[in-house]
């Protein structure tokens, strides 16, 4: 068996969901962390890990195969990630969309400078659901592609509620519109706009004497964050929110309704959907697999970034071609 | 653009689903059908297409690019694809699941000898649905597959009613036992006899005067094929099985429940399905698919056997990466 040496770069939700998942992988070691903070005030869950300070990368990237970067899309992989892949193989979870062409563009001559193999944009979306929607296209050419997100926890949606005056916290769930869902499913191809697809639910504890009518509508009328949606605003206490709303669950569905035949006569509904109680540990997760992919593409020799949509699915795999045709195909 | 030449080996259902897909795929060009019947008495649905005798195959390879086997596993692909492979890229949709590792590897040594490559059990399972079970059994190591199938149209088991004395026509659906799915959607993790999983329904067409009792106690009583199921025998006029069940519908689902954390106290759940209204269209587009992904790894100078475990999905499409990552990722 190769063993995949980790080293973790951001010690938060995702670090430690990557963290979580080492464990169920008999064929990855979790080698060493890196963090921003002073290292002696990290503690890894696992024992006998080292936490080494992030400007001492350079040093310690021998002995690690594959560093797994688990920062934000918005400050930090920008930067990080052709940093780190000058370095050393690196895989991310990138997930600004729109600026992914640029980021692969810059991972890519920093690998290819480094000698290195870089995977971005992996996890759910982009990541998996990525891969549902190609897959789905390629088969089925002539037909629509839908996605829902949630129910689940959006941390940016979350965010800007906290930012509003009068607010000291709150938590956002991104819903999809049952009836949206299932018109997809019945193949009705239906034009959807983002208010019929997805509702927002807000549960925010407001601050003491705060005015909680101008904190509602300065919610539910954001631009961007809310105003196109259907949003409800619950009030509700600390002791609630740390109760009922402390998980990280997400999740959603691709479709893609497609016809085939002599007049597109025959209607056929691809769907993949996930349910995550824990959206950074299911995330972590994806990002093990490509590491592990990562791995066997840099002995293979390659260099440069690459994406989900470039690798075998058999290399996210432990197991052998031979296993994976007798017991999964 | 690169044109992909399709030779189609076999013109039944599945080879009038690749002769439509070539349809919707700009840079699939159908260009012979290939046939054991006198090739004078085969029509194809596509205009100006050349019909040539099997016999002829050898002398005709140098004008395709890739030769998409749409024979039965039972009888025809475990000769034919091997002896095409020798001489052609090839795709095939074997589905016996027990006997794929001895088809690759003879499929395997013919294809090198030759200096083709040859993709072998594509289609929706074995295909989509192995996808389906790789990319999550890779994600959520410590978990529990599940497939279902249906509901849908079993031929296997429809010829097998059949063949029982007095019996005319009939047709069976696989349907999927909705308290199972739900159970497993929920991430209970049951463990499911055959029985507990699907169940069958078979619409039969008696003889004039057939003894109902006893071709409905041959169709229950049948070892391997019924006799694991609760099975319902409905009995319809040859009008009624033409006007009502005259399509060949299928599809099913795949979930994985895994679970992450330091205790594994959190639950995941990913399903892919598919509601098709044809199988054999979807599967003839899932083939021709795999043909383009087959021809461009030929051009690479690549040769030999593989199955989707060992494609980049982006193979699988006419657009660029970059466009794809600019796209779907």
């Amino acid at each position: 068996m190769t063993r995949t040496r980790i080293g973790i770069v951001g010690y938060g939700n995702l670090g430690r969901g990557v963290e979580l998942a080492c464990r169920q992988n008999a064929d990855m070691e979790l080698a060493a962390l890196f963090t921003r903070r002073d290292p002696q005030n990290v503690q890894p869950a696992t024992a006998d890990v080292p936490v080494f300070a992030m400007e001492d990368l350079a040093a310690h990237v021998g002995d690690i195969d594959v560093l797994v970067l688990c920062g934000g899309s918005a400050r930090d992989l920008p930067e990080q990630t052709p940093a780190c892949a000058a370095l050393c193989n690196v895989v991310d979870s990138f997930d600004t969309h729109a600026n992914i062409p640029d980021h692969f563009a810059r991972v890519d001559a920093a690998a290819k400078e480094g000698g290195t193999v870089a995977l971005v944009s992996a996890g759910w979306d982009p990541g998996m659901f990525s891969l549902a929607r190609l897959y789905a296209t390629c088969i089925l050419p002539e037909g629509n592609d839908y996605t829902f997100w949630g129910r689940g926890v959006s941390q940016g949606h979350s965010d800007a509620i906290r930012r509003i005056d009068g607010v000291a916290d709150a938590r956002q769930y991104t819903v999809p519109v049952p009836s949206a869902l299932e018109a997809v499913r019945a193949g009705e191809n239906p034009q959807l706009t983002t208010r019929q697809k997805h509702t927002r639910e807000c549960f925010v504890v407001a601050e003491d004497g705060a005015d909680k009518a101008a904190i509602e509508r300065a919610i539910v009328e954001m631009p961007n964050y809310f105003a196109d949606y259907d949003t409800t605003v619950t009030f509700v206490s600390q002791e609630e929110l740390d109760r009922d709303h402390a998980g990280i669950p997400h999740g959603g569905s691709v479709i893609r309704s497609g016809a085939t035949g002599a007049q597109g006569e025959n209607r056929h509904v691809v769907e993949f959907s996930l349910k995550l109680d824990s959206n950074p540990e299911f995330t972590g997760s994806v990002l093990v697999a490509c590491a592990r992919a990562v791995h066997r593409m840099s002995r293979e020799g390659q260099t440069g970034c690459r994406t989900l949509f470039d690798v075998p699915p058999a290399y996210l795999s432990a197991a052998s071609a031979e296993d994976l045709r007798a017991h999964l195909l």
